[in-house]
């Protein structure tokens, strides 16, 4: 029996753990990339890690890529601040400030790249357009396209076997996100979801990501886990 | 008159500088990335800064990326040769161990970041298709997917106006970017291409880009500049 090959990509937070456990029902084995790419919510990272461990990937990595500075985020920018998610259910209008330029197209090449290495047929990422800040590199057709790049890109392509993007939240609420992670296991109190999280991974309580996964929490009737400062 | 702002990728080798002059010479205001990614060929960012400056361009940065030792490639690899180039002018069928997975997708996506918040237009790439080492991602359909991935995945492309990728070099033989290069002042003796160059600049002689680059002078009829070992 062949072995299926996946590259996960986690950030530490609820998502891609959830996105993790996916894969691994579906019998991946998994690779998990975390990238260091100057965000302020450094914990993740370390979140990253555990999430990894438990979940029983075969191996996590952690690249780091050095911006020179480029900015244009509040999560990547210490002049810029990281605004409160307003009260209401709905968000801001527009792109908000803690979008980061390009950020998944440099997530999933990285993750492209180590995929070609390892042989993995599948990339996994834990976007989300349901609830979510607004980010255009969310949305399903920026990941069709970045697949329809990826198949030109690489030897894998070349040879008539282009990997998949796979984005098993894409259409889910983040109450059906909690649900199917509580079904398979993953100990959300390990997750760092934050923005501006605490360096022991200690949460806001204010910021758009918090928000969500506070009442993604009450709307799926599970316990929230989260640490708050 | 308002400004017109590229980003210039630029490995310090032959073509990237000689797309930077054509970029020049179109009336870019030109900031130039050179991308540390743990190339043998070191000697390389170090042309590439030398470049950037004698063609005036407005600004450089040098971004490291980190790839946690996923190698794959005898060009990031130190376990794997730079092979010698076939002594014939058909390069070896197949795409060469000198392949890098994903390097463009990956170069392409941090130019992709800064593109958005110095508010770029362009992107110039120096990909050609000719008189190269059969790479993937040097393919002009390559470089449509990766624009078409642009326009979905960032602010600029929501608002309409997506940045464009611009491979100028794609078409042309290596005489005619030479004679183009020469034409608009590029001083090749400040470029390094050789696949393993020392650490002062100085070229093997023997390896795919070495050939391309000494045949490409004789085509030309300019003088090689080169210095080899």
């Amino acid at each position: 029996m062949s072995v299926s090959r996946a590259i996960v990509l986690l950030s530490g937070g609820l998502d891609s753990a959830t996105t993790l456990a996916i894969a691994r029902s579906e019998g991946f084995v998994c690779r998990t990339l975390a990238v260091r790419y100057g965000q302020r919510h450094f914990a993740e990272l370390e979140a990253a890690r555990r999430v990894s461990r438990s979940l029983g990937a075969f191996e996590h990595r952690q690249m780091t890529v050095e911006l020179a500075g480029i900015g244009g985020s509040a999560l990547t920018d210490r002049n810029l601040a990281v605004p409160d998610s307003p009260t209401t259910g709905v968000p801001a209008a527009g792109i908000p400030i803690t979008y980061v330029p390009a950020r998944n197209t440099m997530l999933l090449s990285l993750a492209l790249g180590w995929a070609e290495v390892a042989r993995a047929t599948d990339i996994f990422v834990g976007v989300n357009a349901i609830d979510y800040s607004g980010y255009p590199d969310c949305r399903p057709e920026f990941i069709a396209a970045f697949q329809s790049m990826a198949a030109l890109a690489t030897r894998a392509g070349v040879e008539g076997a282009p990997v998949r993007i796979r984005a098993p939240l894409q259409q889910m609420t983040k109450a059906q996100i909690i649900q199917t992670g509580v079904m398979l296991g993953v100990d959300y109190a390990s997750t760092v979801s934050c923005y501006q999280a605490t360096a022991d991974g200690k949460a806001c309580g204010r910021c758009d990501s918090c928000r969500l996964r506070k009442e993604g929490f009450a709307a799926a009737g599970v316990p929230d886990p989260t640490r708050y400062v």
